[in-house]
């Protein structure tokens, strides 16, 4: 099976248990756009809890649960962030996004009630209770204000500020905003057969971070209609990002040495790691 | 001390407990806003945890976590509400709302991570686990698209809609909106030593409409200042209301009905649910 067959594969069953999960009796607006925003992602950081945890031994029916929350607590980040207050985008998955297709207030909801869905979700799992409140902790400090929520408040403080922001202060900024998210993906594997997570969340660091260069790459490189969203804007924005500040040939090599070092962050884990390898390698060969 | 004074000594120590917790190393728009969002309230949900575990002996010290859980996720509900895509509020609890004071962004965002604090304040609590997963569980389901947001989603369906709603219409709505997270405060003692619940639920179902309804009828008498919000809006937006259903004598009548209602489901309890009885007289007593 190819990287992108295993991919997909994932994806699949996890959207099979979110589409479960999320047949609810009363059929709103509001339900129908938590469905629809869950559809057509890649399922990137669901990937990454399959493989933490298959790496341990752990069977993939249990490890879906953490994988679907992590889908929804995503989707849940992109229907706010492309509200018209926010990053204003019409574009997401190749489709309209939630308040073009429905409504603000609709996507507002939506957002929020797909939050609940994901600390739901790792509640009712079948596992250790001990085991279950430690992620829900954990993702709760992923996505609040002192990570996601926190990368997304310094990349609206950036639009305003006077001065682009340097390196460093992206950096900083990415490895909240989208880091957060991906750093607690790759810890569940660990947390669930209580491991040390020091080498799993050095890879997911510099994966992270290859993932956001590899973003801002494919704005500059990319084609729109097989990204799925809008591309280009961050340069029309005049706003700093890794291709502004390195160069495109600077972010490609970045990202490529981020790559290693995510690769040799799996050193100890030997042969179980193939598909985490791979993992890091596609971040910075995607085209979409 | 009276019932009001009560009120106040539990809402300080549920401020307090959320002070220190949200007390972040970066100092943004979004860490003020939310400290800035769980000031000025009664506090009457966290209340309602607070005397719904002490009817069982359980220490204040115990009781707190819980309590300021459901203050931060009612918070987050309200900044999310007075959005101008949701009700367009720009007065609460006496003051500008969030998106009024800081802007829509970092309303969205304060309230997204308000939520996040409501989680990990009961995953973090020293209760045993088997309890906290089943409060956050269950704070999830009263708050998400079965709960809460559903109230919510029915409450702005309700506006574009042909026909105004009917009591029953209303009453399912309010349960929903309002009610789900009261019940919830109010279950928190049974679920801390295995109780049932029935008793204590039924007070609670009571209570939340007698609240709403006390909330229609302040709407039309109460005065915008002692009130802290702005008032005629539903009036003026010629929204159905259980006083433009009932009329203001029948509405003012449901509401002691339910009241009565609320303290027969007390019984069981005697003695010890004193304080709940005062509570559920307050809440049609109340002039802000």
């Amino acid at each position: 099976m190819s990287f992108t067959e295993k991919l997909a594969a994932h994806a699949s069953r996890v959207q099979s248990l979110l589409d479960a999960y999320m047949s609810f009796e009363a059929d709103t607006a509001v339900s129908q756009a938590m469905r629809y925003a869950v559809q057509g992602g890649k399922g990137f950081r669901g990937f990454l809890v399959m493989e933490s945890t298959a790496m341990f031994g752990i069977d993939p029916e249990r490890a879906i649960w953490p994988a679907a929350a992590i889908e929804a607590m995503h989707a849940y980040s992109l229907v706010h962030d492309d509200l018209p207050c926010m990053d204003d985008d019409t574009l997401r998955r190749g489709r309209p996004t939630v308040h073009v297709k429905w409504d603000e207030a609709t996507a507002v909801l939506a957002g929020d009630a797909l939050q609940t869905v994901a600390f739901d979700l790792l509640a009712n799992m079948r596992e250790d209770a001990e085991v279950r409140v430690r992620l829900i902790s954990d993702l709760a400090r992923s996505s609040g204000a002192e990570g996601m929520v926190l990368g997304q408040a310094q990349d609206i403080a950036a639009e305003t500020a006077e001065t682009p922001l340097t390196l460093g202060e992206i950096t900083a900024l990415q490895r909240n905003k989208t880091g957060a998210l991906i750093e607690w993906s790759c810890a569940v594997g660990p947390i669930y057969v209580g491991a040390v997570q020091v080498n799993l969340r050095r890879y997911a660091r510099a994966l992270g971070l290859a993932f956001q260069i590899a973003d801002d790459i494919l704005d500059v490189e990319g084609d729109s209609k097989a990204v799925g969203k809008r591309l280009r804007k961050d340069g029309d924005a005049g706003k700093a990002t890794f291709v502004s500040l390195l160069g495109l040939e600077g972010a490609k090599a970045r990202a490529a040495e981020l790559v290693a070092e995510a690769e040799a962050s799996l050193e100890p884990y030997g042969d179980r790691a193939g598909t985490l390898r791979e993992a890091a390698r596609f971040v910075i060969s995607r085209r979409m």
